[in-house]
């Protein structure tokens, strides 16, 4: 146990703080054309970091879209090579008016820091990047080989990485890959995310008239395309939260009745999350299934908005001649984002209205993917969480999506040790997202014993 | 016949063009604040126009919104008193970029003149105050007592000559009303509209979490507001256009046997229209009904916009935590607004998913009204417009509506007389509005010609 690098972690912590600020700083935001230049800010400001902490071979590699961020350290020999991936891009802030400090301005309150992307995921970039220097400055080398990349793209679809994965695998050959991004499931509970649900995001375009149209005039005769895409999205998903769409559920592998037993036993209560996480009258879905079942287990379709028509002020009494709907589904495994999306969009077809034409277009998608709990990194994380933490390690799933997780496992041949440090209340993708400071100074403390662990 | 005053309308007919430009060129949109100075403005430059012409005691009334624009000329003695009425606000331009030529810059172009406004209603606005300038300077006086009102919040639910007529009936005391705001039946073809529906314009929001939650860690469990929506909107019509909500039809009066027959025999083809006006695959609506029946005398239901959740580029896995539907009904005689509301409102609050909050409002309304074939100022009216087109009038319904139509039957004891002069494809409310020059032309002799045959 390398005490010297963690003593290094805590006695330098307060400008690890600072750097993150800087880094939050950056409203690199992927999914907006007009924040380009923010992404890649920093991507630059990161890849300054891992050079100077001793990283060789830093270097930006271009794509379509944000540039990756990569550096390695290949001189363990001997020893295992990880390839630590975390991404610098964020969430759009909107809606503004809902945050109670500005998005891009980190302000610490109640031992949280505030920011987007706080949590998801520069804060535990910064947290992977601060754990090798650490190493790095105590021991003038690394306990394993390392390989790092970051990348901009991961709340647009990740397509630069997958691109990269697919058409240059030995560029990143490694054992294992470390993905920071994910969370504990209870404060002060080390956990490992073992199991990640799959997605497709699409768009449900329908087009009615020629042109916009008066609804007094027209109104009777011509279609109207929110009222087509509302029918087509009610045959979509019953009220009980089953998905409608033929065969959809056929390929899904259940959880293992280990597996739900083990999540019995977790410190969960779906009435305390109902009212300090969702807040809603009621949670809803399947019938039948626990909630952690419905979120880590079971296939979901969302709608994310409708935008089109008329939503200003007031009242304009029109018929828009379009509409759209943004609409994605969560998949787990044993199911596929290529035949999923066949089947929902054979199906739109065959339900839409008369006097309308639907488009449905694939935005991005990602596998779903499970991690063998016996898997020798796994079992040297959990040794790692236990002596920072002080307790064992859950096994959990996330019924986000980390599409670049299944990449790794396909083309690489890696498994993925999922270790993350943000709480189920840290409001990603929502205003007021947050990273508890104490999370983010032990989560630096586990990745360096974590590194220390797997190199051994 | 004062071909004197018809003479002096041709002889002035550039210069009565060159103004009504002036006029389109002032974006008076009613339902944006930021355009308040606008309708200010141009509630100014018509009622300099009313003063410059002759007519008396002329001023702006304020209201709570936008004003209303006064005057009156009572020399007339032993003559009816007409009550001229039109609206000088329009509708917002957007899309903007669907337009060919600016929406407040207007541009001739085949005959037409293009403008947002051209034809709803600054265009017959500006014809009744020519007819009325001819007159005068033809015979230094009118033959018939006159007031005219135009109000600057038609597009938004005219609240505020509503008041003014609800609480100073005595002020626009008249025989009848000529309200310029409808159109031919078809071009050439002379017409009165002697029936409008109702409506009611409503916002209806539902509201789920507490927050903004990301859709893969809460995908499952928390309320989707947009699927909610769209379940709700999926039970208020049917795929054939039939409203769902108990009680919907309950009151409605159907048009008579005459009235029907007399629709069959106008020239009206539901292939061409579709194709020419709708521009859809195919028409939509009940079946066993024609497409006049649909539009004029049958209620419809209609979704303008749905505000709320992520409407830019690209993907962003939000399940947003409200969302927003603008939806309204139209009303055919005998159903009311405060009846219809009650039973949509009560429909929505049973049928509401579990686990979402609805919120059902209403943002205005207007009663649905007939008017008798048989009035003796349509009788005139048939006369004038016979001498001017050279054919017989049509009587025809219209599916927009026109509240204040209603409100001057109810406050006043006025029958309207609805003369209009747009045509079937001016894009009202649509981009590319425009009013064809030769209506311009012959609607202000109709005008002069009506004027003079009421007062007979």
């Amino acid at each position: 146990m390398s005490s010297s690098a963690l003593e290094f972690a805590r006695q330098n912590h307060p400008r690890f703080l600072d750097e993150l600020k800087a880094l939050l700083r950056i409203p690199s935001i992927s999914t907006l054309p007009e924040h380009q230049g923010d992404c890649r800010k920093a991507a630059e400001f990161v890849l300054a970091e891992l050079r100077r902490i001793g990283m060789e071979h830093g270097r930006l590699i271009e794509t379509k879209g944000h540039p990756l961020v990569y550096a390695d350290w290949l001189h363990a020999a001997g020893k295992p090579t990880v390839l630590v991936y975390g991404h610098y891009d964020v969430q759009p802030a909107d809606p503004l008016d809902e945050w109670h400090t500005p998005p891009f301005e980190p302000t610490e309150r109640n031992g949280n820091i505030y920011a987007r992307g706080a949590v998801d995921d520069k804060g535990q970039v910064w947290a992977q990047v601060k754990a090798l220097e650490s190493l790095m400055a105590a021991n003038k080398a690394l306990p394993i080989n390392v390989r790092v990349i970051f990348e901009g793209e991961e709340e647009v679809g990740g397509e630069g990485i997958a691109d990269f994965v697919a058409s240059k695998p030995a560029d990143l050959q490694a054992d294992f890959a470390l993905v920071c991004d994910t969370e504990l499931f209870a404060p002060g509970l080390p956990t490992l995310c073992v199991g990640l649900r799959g997605m497709i995001y699409t768009e449900l375009e329908v087009r009615g008239a020629r042109t916009d149209l008066h609804s007094g005039m027209y109104g009777g005769a011509a279609p109207n395309p929110f009222v087509a895409l509302a029918q087509i999205i009610a045959r979509l998903k019953d009220e009980n939260g089953r998905i409608l769409i033929p065969g959809f559920y056929d390929d899904m592998i259940p959880p293992s009745k280990e597996e739900l037993a083990a999540w019995k036993s977790l410190p969960f209560d779906e009435e305390e999350y109902r009212k300090s996480e969702v807040g809603s009258k009621t949670l809803v879905g399947e019938s039948g299934y626990s909630v952690l079942e419905r979120t880590w287990a079971r296939p979901t379709l969302d709608v994310h908005g409708m935008p089109g028509g008329f939503t200003g002020a007031g009242a304009k009494t029109v018929i828009p001649a379009k509409a759209l709907a943004k609409v994605s589904m969560r998949l787990v495994p044993g199911m596929t984002p290529a035949k999923t999306f066949a089947l929902y969009k054979s199906y739109v077809e065959k339900i839409a209205p008369a006097g309308v034409e639907v488009d449905v277009r694939l935005i991005h998608s990602g596998d779903p993917c499970m991690v063998p709990v016996d898997n020798r990194y796994i079992q040297a994380a959990t040794r790692a969480l236990h002596e920072v933490w002080g307790k064992d390690t859950v096994f959990i799933r996330s019924g986000g999506s980390i599409p670049i997780v299944g990449d790794f496992d396909r083309h690489l041949g890696q498994p993925s040790v999922m270790m993350g440090f943000g709480l189920p209340d840290d409001n990603l993708h929502a205003p007021n997202e947050k990273f508890n400071l104490k999370n983010f100074e032990l989560g630096i403390q586990s990745l360096i014993r974590f590194l220390e662990e797997a190199g051994r």
